[in-house]
């Protein structure tokens, strides 16, 4: 496991286990939270951490994959919040210290596959 | 860089160049290629390059990211298409020989942010 690996499994692990001390310790102060999808930024440890600690519980997550090199990473993420599952996916960008200072997060959902490529797909 | 990112940086190159020959090079014949969002899966070097080759042309992509580390890769592509962009991330694993064998790709969609959180996030 690369060290930018290892900041991302310790990031997802802090995370699942609510431990506000161990996630925050792993990120840069200035810290930059994107969700591309809402066109959201939350900025610095402090509102991060809040954020984290305010969303609604009741989810539980599993790392699927964590892949990273030199200062950047990335992981998806399969998360389950009462009985629904999504996937997430996540970009990291490690400052020199290896701590986190940029993640740019997609919760891509379901959708019915257009039509016409029928001849070459399974559905499962 | 590392190997597997060499790997799916021309993996991106050869798309957007429409090189389905270089394209194809990069394949494991057993290649899979699956979409969480639909429960699409597509088996074989020959399926995909045809799914590659018949996806209705008009884009343009670009790496925004590109990370890997071993058999292990993501990238996180813009993608324009008639005026619309969309952003893609992909995971993807590599055989022994360096070959692509599987790809798992996520298409995330615009979406409004839930309400609650306004006085953490600003808007871009």
């Amino acid at each position: 496991m690369t060290n930018a690996e290892a900041v991302v499994s310790a990031y997802w692990e802090a995370c699942e286990a609510r431990d506000w001390a161990a996630f925050g310790r792993l990120l840069a102060d200035d810290v930059v939270y994107h969700l591309p999808q809402t066109r959201e930024r939350i900025t610095g440890r402090a509102r991060f951490l809040r954020f984290n600690q305010e969303y609604p519980d009741g989810w539980h997550l599993t790392v699927t994959r964590a892949v990273g090199s030199g200062r950047h990473a990335a992981t998806w993420i399969s998360c389950v919040h009462h009985d629904a599952q999504l996937d997430a996916t996540s970009f990291f960008d490690l400052d020199d210290a290896g701590l986190i200072r940029a993640v740019t997060e997609f919760w891509p959902e379901p959708y019915e596959p257009p039509p016409g490529r029928e001849h070459l797909v399974e559905r499962y």
